[in-house]
């Protein structure tokens, strides 16, 4: 089989879950391609090396460029926080490398249209890690769907929450935190949350037309853990907006990290004419669906065990009943991401799709600034 | 409307039940007879009085062989500890009356059949109280079998599970507690929980042909609160049994006063050839449905808000999605019972149905007593 | 006991759920008044004889004028149609009768605003039928929020979703549909739905500051039965916000009659500093509660069985395990009525309350109009 | 590190569970050994080479007993038929291996027995796959009962129940189905999934004392995949018993393969003085707690989402709210299989405790082949 060598940037929480993905993905799917963990890229040495340790990376490296410009890598993924993505990104592809990078694409729009731009001239192939697409009940979700089961639709509504930021002891920025630094994640839950809630929503249901948010800071000042000093929090706590998709429906989309008792209650409903669906990332096995068409004393919603052969993935695993987790989404995005490059097509999400994504999330945040209906914008 | 007059013998929480449902039945259902609160019966005349004034009966009375006699009683509702069963329904069939009498019927079988043969002798119209049977998600899984959706049957499972009396401190008998003083209450939970599990369980799956029991008293001494002392404890706390029915499924039956965080948790499921249905008391308003005939990749556990108008009994109550209560199967066995004997039928579960139930409870005891297999006696 | 004779305004969904509570009140709880089934009205003569009989009223009447001023009533009772609500409120003020009047109290802020001052002018006691509030569970989580357990509020979320009117072939107006008929409803599922959900969130979370709303009408002409001619529908089939309470929580807010598989599917979730409360009404005897303060590895929602005598009216009722239903609602609210009325005390909620919810209504309605964030107006 | 080669004799559904832990514990776990997969070892050699290339064993094999004697085995584990079990552990021992086995250890006690003399006298590190014990909810149960939080425990009760073999079409033996043919497996459910009950019961609640059992086989006959003819089926399909705890709690067991809708689904509760816990595989991410020295009106069932860096093992795996599956379970045993022999500890549960399972099994099968109550055998 071909091997496929990896130059991973980036060892925190999704370094780990994208060296997991390559390191399994061939046990359980036939895929034209062997992925091979050859360097690992981190600025602290020691941690580099550690990391490569426990995932049998051949190197550990410091510096990305050099990462990027081997002759001995042929993808470069991007796990390192959002602020990097667009510099590493467009090295790579002017590199002539194949591409994955974490999401949100971009901070922002004008970022991962600079991405896209770069991807697309140099032709390498290219996806943006929005892994829950490949959880199996929201892709069967999708065939449903697809297979027009649901009707016109009406109504989608999407949260995603969460509540380990409500400490005021929580300091920003820092090791493990870049997540509540402004600059490095470019904004908080829109770019964070949001963006796989809309990733999700715009796959499921089409493209969103204009959206009215809100966004609110609970807590104002932290600690900057590489200042020392407390300054005022620039990223968004909470983030929340009414949309009208392309179809017509309409939509509540909501995220936060101060809706205490949530841990990452990742939710999403579509209401059709005939059939509506419900899914959350706190029972990821299961999909709740209800069928008008059902005969009428029997009409109801039903549990989906989503671990049978006939299930999207699930014939690759184990036996019906039982269950699969969080981390096979992204050996699912691998799987997908090696037979579509090894059968000459185009593995989606996109960096083309990660921008549509960032471009809603730029017209929540304007709209949220501008306490007004704000277009997405079309390109 | 014809008046139908009401004498009740009790004033507990069945005498309520009881009540409320002769009272509300007429605003609900279109019904042959208009049941009149006409004397209630208690042996304590102050509570006597305070009772019919509560729900306005006309009168009060001490002794039960009155209204018994009484030419102005059509119906004699026997809701009074079960020590007392026997001798007021034998009576109350001599003189001729309509009886409905709380389950268990007898303490044990023996009582049971001579209460029959009284009702029967006289051929006068007669009810027990197994209420469960007109919960509407429970007389929806009675149509859904006797439809033939199921098929044969391999397993029936019910447990009734409460925590109320893990307490030492409980006394035995007296005012609210006769349900742990054998000598009136005739057993423990064998026949205050599992009969009503039983009742369900023929009703829905036939016959019960053999039975192996185990019972345990788990708090061997209480105080006797009329007496004062503390003396063994005669009931049986838990009562657990496997059983054959007759068509060949097996049964795990088990009820307890037990089980640390469950009130009154009856749930039963039963498991077909085609398709199996779960139900539990704790959510008396759904009922829990797995077709395996649905689409493959479709397929899972229902959960039918039985709140539609197509749903036993519910195009009398509210509008979709509205749930109804405990109290509502009392009314519905009134509304029932009140049609069958205005249509001249006869209304179900009859004396010989609750002998039925006494007869595997006996086999029950008597299991757990020998320590062996026993054979529920087939009259 | 002192009677209290009530005229009810009415015989429809809610004329029942009314009737129901009146009747029923004195058999469970202790209140100093016995109310008195005195006179049902309505337009139609002979449904207003055949409710009369169904339930018992003295008397049956087609003109409301009548009942309102008749000597023989003490209580107008007003289950009519939104657009009857101010006319008849005010007259049965000005009579120096005690008012109570279903939701929303007029078809927008200006009619309840003369009501208002009507029944203040009159200082007659007055109750608008929010009746969620008296959901045991619901009642419970006041309680727990007015004890402080949530601490500081970040987060509120409603929906009310039903899917009755998707299909095309439903008319609008006429028996039983006059909720479709702007002209009758004053708005779609803005008043009918969304006001209980603002209801109960203003009560539980304090005042409303601004929204921003959208609103639909997916079906845009439909048969109105009056006339049997197709028109062009006035109602919102659908609202949804985003608001800003007082205290500086932020909520989602969404109601439609488009979202198939929900029936009355109520849902309400407040999050706070230190614990959360979710509750539904198609489980309306369970309450969600979970609480950071738990022990580490405990921590996780608690299911609580709205059964026992420490909850909310449910001491009154059965005994621990046995629910109740939607029903219970409306005698829990005329038992504090009749209680608050007995000892000087308001009864709540009173029509003012009934007036800021309309107000909240009227500012989602101009916000979705003028598509821009909207005070609600503030007295 | 040091490195621990693995000889792995089976190459099916626990084949492939097996190879997975070996091969990701070092990525997860800090643990004393790396282990290394050696050969894997298969009656068909295509196999055996097709599955040494998926999972990247240095070798593949047909004769175990060349793997049982090589020198560059450190460690057989035993994945193959039940039948097998014995004869391979022993020579294992006998070679002065560490030994694994899956369940259960033997087909029957005394098959057993004789593998646990082997290892104890052979001195060999040894451990059985119930791989169970290390869910991570299960293990949480666990210590939940050794801290004392549920006080005296009166009730025990678990099932497993799958619908897989229901048509008649189903062979009995050959590949991926010899679990239906008794001369290789024992027997049916009472050795494939009874037993995985019983092991976790007796960890978390000590020894079982006696049992009253059934058991069925509801399809007589099926077609034996290596004869082609149609011969007696001779494993029970249906197994369940009731039984007493050492500790003097109550239990109902229940195992069949034809309750319709359940795939899987393996549950378990029990009930303490002071509180109780509930877990079932189809959600194993989640346990269910009740505690009654909760304040009263909070009471309630808590859902704890298994996935805190304070619950067992999941430090080493993602983030709050993101859910592991099935197969970690058995990650989790190699990483505390490998903790204890490089500590020097033994490994549970032992080949002893296996036995300890088996002794039960039996003492199910006798007591439901001669409708008795059966002790346990004791040792």
């Amino acid at each position: 089989m071909k091997q496929l060598r990896v130059g991973l940037i980036g060892y925190g929480f999704m370094g780990r879950t994208h060296s997991n993905a390559f390191r399994k993905v061939n046990n359980f799917f036939d895929v034209p391609f062997q992925p091979v963990l050859q360097t690992i890229c981190a600025r602290n040495e020691d941690r580099a090396k550690a990391f490569a340790a426990k995932w049998g990376y051949a190197s550990a490296e410091t510096d990305w460029r050099k990462v990027v410009e081997s002759p001995d890598i042929d993808l470069i993924d991007i796990a390192s926080p959002n602020d990097t993505h667009a510099e590493i990104a467009i090295a790579a592809a002017k590199a002539g490398k194949m591409v994955m990078c974490e999401k949100p694409l971009g901070r922002n729009g004008a970022e991962s249209e600079a991405i896209v731009d770069a991807v697309e001239k140099a032709g390498v192939a290219n996806m943006v890690w929005y892994n829950y697409r490949r959880v199996p009940a929201v892709t069967l979700a999708k065939q449903l769907i697809d297979e027009g089961r649901l009707g016109r639709i009406f109504h989608y509504r999407a949260k995603f929450l969460q509540d380990w930021t409500i400490s005021t002891e929580l300091p920003q920025g820092g090791e493990g935190l870049w997540r509540l630094d402004v600059n490095v994640a470019g904004s908080g839950v829109t770019g964070d949350l949001l963006a796989h809630c809309i990733d999700t929503a715009m796959w499921l249901n089409g493209g969103i037309d204009e959206v009215s948010a809100m966004t609110e800071t609970f807590i104002k000042e932290r600690m900057h853990t590489l200042t020392g000093e407390v300054t005022p929090v620039g990223i968004d706590d909470a983030s929340l907006f009414l949309a009208r998709f392309n179809n017509g429906s309409l939509a509540t989309f909501e995220a936060t990290r101060y809706a205490r008792g949530h841990k990452a209650l990742y939710t999403l409903e579509i209401n059709g004419e005939n059939a509506s669906i419900m899914w959350d990332l706190h029972d990821l096995h299961r999909l709740q669906y209800f069928d008008y068409r059902d005969e009428g004393k029997l009409r109801g919603w039903k549990s989906i065990h989503i671990t049978d052969r006939e299930h999207p993935y699930m014939a690759n695993w184990w036996v019906p009943g039982l269950q699969i987790g969080y981390e096979h989404t992204f050996i699912h995005q691998v799987a997908d991401f090696l037979t579509a490059v090894g059968g000459g097509n185009t593995p989606s999400p996109t960096f083309r799709d990660g921008l549509a994504t960032d471009d809603v999330t730029d017209a929540v945040l304007q709209s949220a600034a501008s306490r007004s209906w704000t277009k997405v914008k079309t390109r």
